[in-house]
């Protein structure tokens, strides 16, 4: 395929997601062509699968059931959105994929990172990222940062103790440790101006050349 | 665990459901404690699930999408409904289960019963039926009987092409080869009194005696 696909991950509150949308748009302005997205991603069937998975009402969903749910939901975004999208050569900024998945349920419910990798590898069928942004931030830093955005909505992953988004803090860190050509990881403590320029530095090296 | 757990499989028309009804209203006037179930079986994230799954609008969903979300939906009833049964020692009858996904998802949509083995494993955890009824009927008569039947729904499935029904039936035929000590094949093109004569005298043998 053609295309560059990056995808954004971290704990909560680690910006990763304004981070997307700023890293989109100076790319733009570079004539880039790009795609920024995240699961569902306007994806009808992944959309409807969301609203199972986030329906606060659903507080006895097995910790099985909602990985299966997550892997579903990431296989009609892949197909329907993030594949075409690199097939015509552009450049995929993508909010959470496989790692959330292994980092989440795998580690922090303790599903077993390699029992949910095996359902997320019948999921994306050896589509990985080229590149994974990490962005590292100390978890009740994190979680301080939501609590003070009040405009942003919470939902029931926000919801969890203190000590699962710890869990999630260290299983990112033993991918980082695991993936290390894939997964880099930039230090989400510092202004925002400074963590666009250390993700910015990283993705530099990843562009295909615009004369090619 | 103490009960028994029994699935019924086969292609569309096979009289499985209907089976399942009246063998179940025997086993209860025997005296022994009964459930008869389906997924998704009452259970609201089940539910949900099956609603994404079997929605006619959903025209473009990705045979793997699919297969992800029906392992999503058993996991959910699985635990919630068919676990706690068997655990109080009752008698679980429960209307498709894993071979429907290797069979259907499987063979017939051509994603591998060994891929999809591998999903249901995580779904399932190792909590295989103890007897499998497989209510064996030519699809193309299995079809006839539906369709002569108005008062039944139709969904989307209903709808595939008659070769897909074929390839159902050879995949079930395969599983009860590798699965020979689990799958028990009934004759369901005989007179319904015939099939379900067939079926208890196979179940017989897996009855838990009422004097123990």
């Amino acid at each position: 395929m053609k295309g560059l696909f990056v995808t954004f991950e971290g704990g909560e509150g680690a910006g990763k997601s304004s981070m997307l949308q700023e890293i989109g748009k100076d790319l733009r302005q570079q004539g880039y062509p790009v795609l920024e997205t995240r699961e569902p991603g306007g994806i009808e069937i992944a959309e409807k699968i969301r609203e199972v998975i986030l329906n606060r009402s659903h507080t006895a969903m097995d910790g099985r059931t909602e990985a299966l749910l997550y892997a579903a939901a990431r296989r009609q975004h892949l197909v329907e959105k993030v594949v075409p999208a690199l097939q015509s050569g552009k450049i995929v900024l993508c909010d959470r994929f496989i790692d959330s998945s292994l980092a989440y349920q795998g580690y922090a419910r303790g599903l077993g990172m390699d029992e949910v990798y095996k359902i997320n590898d019948f999921a994306i069928e050896n589509c990985m990222p080229d590149l994974t942004l990490l962005f590292d931030i100390d978890p009740e830093e994190g979680l301080r940062r939501i609590t003070a955005n009040k405009g942003r909505e919470q939902n029931r992953l926000d919801l969890e103790k203190i000590d699962f988004h710890q869990k999630v803090y260290e299983a990112y860190h033993q991918l980082a440790e695991r993936y290390q050509e894939r997964i880099k990881i930039i230090n989400a403590g510092q202004s925002f101006d400074k963590v666009k320029e250390e993700a910015e530095e990283v993705l530099k090296n990843y562009l295909p050349s615009k004369h090619e």
